[in-house]
């Protein structure tokens, strides 16, 4: 490997893979519990699971598996265009909505080319830019939100800019854009830089808030909508999701897409969950309920947060001990050993925050139980000898790059 | 478009996208039959469809797929480590072995460096080496075969080679390399060159034929092995595969990996099918059965055919219509009228031949039913105003990159 290694580009090499929500089966091995004594709120996962009509279909999909799925995913593009009014030649289906952030990459991105970015967005952007060797251009955020400045991603677009990462609502901030400062900086955009549009948590969103997305696609030809079944729809562990652009992009996309990139099960749900309209209102009204519950219980202990339009809670804890800089690894630990997974988020430059994803009744109230616990451990923790700088400053200016090397 | 159009590559904008076997339905829909009516026999899959253990496993995990994959796969690692005695840390799991291709291409390819490959192999070495740039040589294949010519690979080895592709057996020609010439030839590779060994067809060779490549693995670090669940093990439609090659290599195969690349269905039967031994050597036996079928059955039609290692078999049409350099074509269309699928194999430089794959002793005989009103078809057409150059020519010569894009 010696003499591979010095073939191998040296951004490369200086990936270091994405860290994902501890799985349940880990915990419990690793803490000696029961897999259904513990609770799982680390990786905003619909807690209904997936879509009764979902199932049914995909358990007639499942006759069939010695067969290669349908390379071209016809029957999902149908299902899209009818729920949606799109044209199937502006859809490109992604092995999740992951697997459509890496085509982009892939045909945009290249050494010498740009990846703009807000400070603390999601980790896929950084990992699949530095893949192709992009340069990675952090945007600070903004103080209040710890969102999207989109006047500081207009300040630094350059010649070299190729491609705007823009989640809305943005995960792991929670934070939001109004449609029309979004679509504002979107038209405003030289015609040479493509934006992508993560909406993974767009089915969360009140009808107020709602924004036509996939007409703006039609709009402007370097914008292209990515969507998820991962999240509302409860189909993570199939892997699904889609990117909706021109016609041009999306043919492009498809050139480097792998030929069956999307298995047949998840073909068969997503199809039918799209029309499952029963089950994601009562999805996204668990969502509020649930919400409603955690802020009132973290509020009960004193705790901050700021506000989400996602399903998940970022959670504020640096007042909390402000001597403890690694403070959402000290409550995400804590918690574990009550057997409630979270998410620290210190490798989005947020050391001081601890994101928790908003579960059933039962669940969110397991997390609530044991936060006291939690926060009495914070309370006693400091720094001890940790060369890292205090946590009110790490928390949110550490670069993007410094976050994904973290 | 038109501005985002002139930052992309050029090498990408001429990737033509890979053509997969036309699924039943299209043809069901196209030629109005009845799916039951349709036999595929076109993708090289198992006829006998998944194995039961597998298809067990997958059920029971089907109850949790609200949740992510486990992104490290521990489970499957576990079971491969089990079944051949490998360390976990040498195993990266792909989407299908495609992935596990693309995932070598993307971590060793790059403009300026060289991607080397027989003249007619499998269409993603080529696809995936284009899409990040590098440079693809051809080389001619074994006049006899039409197989890997192992002494025109090394006399095409440069500074700049970084990838060599070997399919052993390899589609679509279907020739095989014996163990010795095959390990011979990794062992005298410079070590800057990754030698990518696909096995995707190795569990229908006899026991005499088979061979050592994990052994292999470990002691040649610039080795890399590809096994796909596709094919054997019959679950195409899920997507999962695997490689196995040094840990330093397995680590940057890793970093470029996406992080919940393979779905939890496709994890949980894969697991479970590596145990399914009765179901393995059912399906070779069923494929050593149908092999024999089909040869007879086109000997007594007078055409001839490659010798076969794999599960499906290249039929030479050459010598039935000499004046028809679209010989392949010309019975693939024939045979789908008669609502049988094969695979024309044009675009992998192989014009004047027909690629099919075994299947149940049924599908076979629809096949071989067909046939002669196919061949019939060819006798009558000529040639009739292409300008292409006759079959007897294009059919071995021409080269890769021709072949993709044509």
């Amino acid at each position: 490997m010696a003499s591979l290694n010095q073939r191998v580009p040296s951004y490369l090499k200086a990936i270091a893979p994405y860290q994902p929500g501890k799985p349940i089966a880990d915990i419990a091995r690793a803490y000696g519990f029961q897999e259904d004594q513990v609770v799982k709120l680390a990786s905003n996962e619909n807690p209904l699971g997936m879509s009764p009509k979902g199932r049914e279909a995909m358990l007639e999909a499942a006759a069939d598996l010695g067969r290669y799925p349908d390379g071209n995913g016809f029957a999902l593009k149908q299902a899209l265009s009818k729920k949606f009014g799109l044209d199937p030649a502006t859809i490109t289906l992604g092995n999740g909505s992951n697997d459509i952030l890496e085509l982009v990459a892939h045909a945009f991105l290249a050494p010498g080319k740009e990846s703009l970015m807000s400070d603390h967005s999601f980790a896929v952007y950084a990992l699949a830019s530095q893949a192709v060797g992009a340069t990675i251009v952090s945007v600070p955020a903004k103080p209040d939100d710890l969102g999207h400045d989109l006047q500081g991603f207009k300040q630094r677009i350059t010649e070299k800019t190729s491609v705007v990462w823009i989640a809305n609502p943005n995960n792991p901030t929670g934070s939001f854009i109004s449609a029309a400062e979004l679509e504002a900086f979107i038209a405003e955009l030289p015609a040479t830089v493509l934006v992508v549009l993560d909406e993974a948590y767009t089915e969360y969103l009140s009808e107020q808030d709602s924004y036509p997305a996939f007409e703006w696609a039609r709009r402007y030809p370097n914008l292209l909508v990515s969507r998820s079944f991962s999240k509302a729809y409860g189909l993570a562990g199939l892997r699904v999701g889609y990117g909706v652009a021109s016609a041009e992009v999306t043919d492009l996309l498809n050139r480097v897409r792998q030929p069956f990139n999307v298995n047949s099960l998840a073909l068969a749900a997503a199809s039918a969950s799209l029309f499952d309209d029963e089950f994601l209102t009562r999805s996204a009204a668990l969502n509020r309920q649930g919400m409603e519950q955690i802020q009132k219980g973290i509020q009960a202990l004193g705790v901050g947060w700021l506000e989400s339009w996602g399903n998940f809670l970022l959670i504020d804890l640096r007042a909390v001990q402000p001597d403890q800089p690694q403070a959402g690894q000290k409550v995400y630990e804590a918690l574990l050993s009550k057997g409630v997974i979270t998410r620290p988020v210190a490798n989005y430059g947020l050391a001081g925050f601890l994101r928790v994803s908003i579960g059933t009744f039962d669940e969110n109230q397991s997390f609530l139980k044991a936060m006291p616990f939690a926060l009495e451990m914070l309370r006693g923790s400091t720094d001890s000898g940790s060369s890292l700088a205090p946590a009110s400053s790490t928390a949110s200016v550490s670069s993007k790059t410094a976050a994904v090397r973290a």
